[in-house]
């Protein structure tokens, strides 16, 4: 496996708690509706690839708000330029392979039905990097949600075979993006269930969840184990149906 | 689908929260560490197949302790009555057979190597009554846990194609062994998630769930989303490992 592209990316200080010294730099003329610590130069560039749909724009906006700096990616540049123009931090809008090559870390937030084609075109530009993959391969009909079967076990697991010289840890599964998007929502308070099998790459997302208000990031296991957590968000779907909520997901006595 | 053998069980306040009237009479020499509420006589008597493994016998000591009646069953009669004289509640201890025929409630807490065989062989006994199985398909080696294929999804849904008589509920499989068998501690503060297919059994095993201190039913989904909670089991104890823990998990915004 090859190393970080950047040492940062080692040292899970270097994506830890924000300290919130000034607020950041508008690049768009929407008004923040949070304060937020300003972009350390030193700090990784976070890339999230499906970063128009809502949960890779929600988690692009609160990585903004944290104070780093974050590319958004998208099939068509145009949009993913004009997404960005919407999240007043710094944040920018390109296609998914040029979001790719610039992220130090690279989320992976696309529809499943267009993961293994993306991923694969994508191998060389994440090659060295830690790739987070927040998908969950889900079916819907009029009962709910389920989960799909993945002949590789997870969507995790199906990006770690298609990227063998990048490190995958999967992450982020459970965040509801109507939260991450509500602008009267100052904290999400939720655990972020970080999976893999590379200790410096799932402390550096632990460290990356727990930037952002009221998330807190715990390990949950190796890559093997990542199917499960995937597919619990069906339950969270048939929660939030039958309570009228936006469930997430605490672990107790940690 | 028949009815229940028993009209209270279609009531959830039959098993709703215990009134703490007063101290339980205690049918075996050891004080109790906790008050309960006496036994209603109308209330259901809840078996507990496989009741003197340590997750078994740690749900009976926590249901007995809410007021209910409970037998414990287990291939050997002998152990049962051993370790029932060990809950000093009203319980009682046969062979699974007679749990499963004296039961109103039968939880099923049997090894997953032998969960196919004994339901097979107790599907008349069961047959009418609500079965809440809390069993994990899990292996083990020096990575820790996973989960094990189950050619029916789940051991929940395998339970309910050999008891099609039955109505199956899944619960109970993140609560920690350990402490519904510890003495000092008081309430265990965690949510059970509750699934299944059949919204007058699951309300009822919300509502067991709820008469133990601490403790939440939450509806978690229908049984074809059963495999995933049964398997997260396989995380929880990567976390108790990496944090030295006995975690459970609370649904937020719920």
């Amino acid at each position: 496996m090859k190393g970080c592209q950047d040492d940062r990316m080692s040292d899970p200080a270097a994506v830890g708690p924000a300290t919130p010294v000034a607020p950041a730099t508008p690049v768009a003329s929407a008004a923040p509706v949070a304060s937020a610590a300003p972009v350390d130069p030193a700090s990784p560039v976070v890339a999230v690839l499906g970063g128009t749909g809502e949960q890779g724009r929600g988690l692009a906006r609160r990585l903004a708000m944290s104070g780093l700096r974050v590319v958004l990616g998208s099939r068509d540049p145009v949009r993913a330029v004009a997404a960005a123009a919407g999240l007043p931090w710094e944040v920018s809008g390109t296609d998914n392979a040029g979001a790719a090559t610039v992220g130090d870390l690279v989320v992976v937030a696309v529809p499943w039905t267009g993961h293994r084609e993306l991923l694969l075109s994508l191998a060389d530009e994440l090659s060295g990097k830690i790739v987070i993959d927040c998908v969950n391969p889900l079916g819907f009909d009029k009962q709910g949600a389920y989960p799909l079967p993945v002949p590789e076990g997870s969507a995790a697991e199906q990006a770690q075979v298609l990227l063998p010289a990048s490190r995958v840890v999967a992450a982020f599964h459970h965040v509801s993006a109507v939260l991450l998007l509500d602008e009267t929502v100052d904290t999400v308070d939720t655990d972020v269930l970080v999976l893999g099998d590379d200790r410096a790459a799932t402390d550096l997302v632990q460290a990356l969840a727990d930037r952002i208000p009221g998330m807190r990031g715990v390990y949950g296991g190796r890559l093997r184990n990542v199917p499960q957590v995937e597919a619990l968000t069906a339950n969270l779907i048939s929660i939030n149906r039958r309570y009228r909520a936006h469930a997430g997901l605490r672990v107790t006595d940690v």
